[in-house]
């Protein structure tokens, strides 16, 4: 994975490329558009859910749901990811001028506040790309993947 | 990973929901926006690349700005994809009716063809889902990630 924490010590060859790509300061004129937080909500974490039981990822999307989004974060409950090994899964998505990020390894307990933090940071950039010393530790060590703007 | 040879035998608990929900066979009207295939060409897939030489991600590039694409498949090299660990990568996108999926483990003279025949499949869908069935064996087993269309 590229957001790996030994690529603040040392790039290696696998990491050098998307740490440059990472390190521009996000501009001081944040971008207007609307940011989606996709939670898959279908998620069981690699465990069976007794019958009737809530879903871990239903339970992610319940204790983002409870937190204090920025305004013009829009939480959207989604079907599967396509990241089932290491759900629980959440994409970030905003406008044809951002990259989309998709994270993994979320916990409803764990990693909420984090989440929480992380959509602030995104959402107040105007490409998406959070500077890497203030990205939260989680989003340092579980991007998935990564897809570039729309729009250069 | 959900999109795993095994789920065509016995859904398991973390490959039901995907697999249900690329089961729909792809609509006969297919849609017009046009399709981007994005290609990490930064990769080194896990070597290092000699002074002057190929990155693998361009060779892949290289390779798929051959083949005989479809006319409404734009081809772009990209920046890194953030999934170092399992490359080559490249993404499909095309509009905001298709889902977008992120594959790994691309190879310049292995995958090309596969990746060919794929992106002709999903340029041929409505909604970006390449029944299962019909599916490469490549894509069924190298899904990254997907991300659901931006308009339902």
């Amino acid at each position: 994975m590229t957001d790996s924490p030994a690529a603040e010590i040392a790039a290696t060859p696998q990491t050098d490329d998307a740490q440059a790509a990472d390190a521009a300061p996000a501009p001081n004129t944040p971008e207007t558009a609307p940011v989606e937080l996709l939670v898959c909500v279908k998620c069981r974490r690699g465990s069976e859910t007794p019958e009737g039981g809530i879903r871990p990822g239903q339970a992610l999307h319940d204790a983002l749901a409870a937190a204090d989004l920025p305004p013009n974060v829009a939480l959207r409950a989604v079907e599967c990811l396509s990241n089932c090994d290491h759900g629980c899964s959440v994409a970030l998505r905003g406008g044809p001028k951002r990259w989309t990020y998709v994270y993994g390894n979320c916990h409803e307990a764990e990693t909420a506040e984090t989440l929480r933090e992380g959509v602030a940071l995104y959402a107040a950039t105007e490409n998406g790309l959070i500077p890497w010393r203030t990205r939260p530790e989680h989003l340092k060590r579980n991007c998935i993947a990564r897809i570039p703007p729309l729009e250069d």
